[in-house]
């Protein structure tokens, strides 16, 4: 059985299926604020839409970060790195590409490991 | 067991293992027809690619599309809108990337639940 | 349980989890090599990847590659053409897109079927 979260006429925020849960394109609600603050947005969306699927950022097994400008790179990680599970971190890539809005800063995909049964 | 679809020397189109059927990035046949038409082509293969690993729209678990133009996108979200199963979507993520050649307009990648037992 | 390999502050390299193993993005370490050497490099880090998470490229279930220089799409296809598993190719997807550092040409996501009991 496949479960959807926060479903929307073009996608639904996050969908389990197999024992994992695929989390759709985040990106931050202040489209006006530099790298961190939407970093950090993206990332608190992340952990929200996890915990309604039951499980948590240490469950986390790859991310993928796209960023419209790739010289936010370190600004990115530096929230990135502080914010993911040290014992527990996902495979990742991270690439340039422009995004839907151009004042977003900041896309990020993440699959994680689905609690037992869902 | 891995099942593959489509093989070619590069790749196959379509590949089944644990419950999930990844479908390679698909571009349109028609390359110099605009984003509609292209996005129309590219769900179609989408759809029958499922069809042949024995699945459907409505399983669909997460999908990428790629955008050389991401002024394309209000276009091509209105052809993907319509398609998508309302139900049912998929988590998504849509970025702008450079093609392998220059007239495609679009390519997307997804991943779908495959019928039980492949 | 989830199973990580080569874990780093920012992520592991390889992350095994429901019977798949998500390779992190690969690059090459002589980032001055042109395309052809980082190709083969990216590749071969791969294959050791898999090899440590007990499987390998004939397992390979769905690869994306990243190309800076969509230019480079022909020179990297050579390479890649002849290392992949003519019986059992993945599903590909390749797009534009530039990377951490602009010397990099090429960074290769993967994942494959993990082996039993993983």
């Amino acid at each position: 059985m496949i479960k959807h979260y926060q479903i929307g006429p073009r996608m639904a925020q996050a969908v389990v299926y197999g024992g994992l849960v695929h989390i759709a394109g985040q990106v931050a609600d202040n489209r006006k604020a530099g790298i961190a603050e939407q970093t950090r947005d993206v990332l608190a969306k992340i952990d929200s839409l996890l915990a309604e699927a039951g499980t948590d950022k240490s469950k986390l097994v790859a991310v993928n970060v796209f960023l419209p400008q790739i010289g936010d790179f370190d600004a990115m990680n530096e929230v990135y790195d502080a914010w993911i599970d040290p014992k527990s971190p996902p495979a990742r890539a991270c690439v340039e590409a422009r995004l839907a809005d151009p004042d977003l800063r900041i896309e990020i995909t993440a699959i994680a490991a689905a609690p037992p049964g869902a």
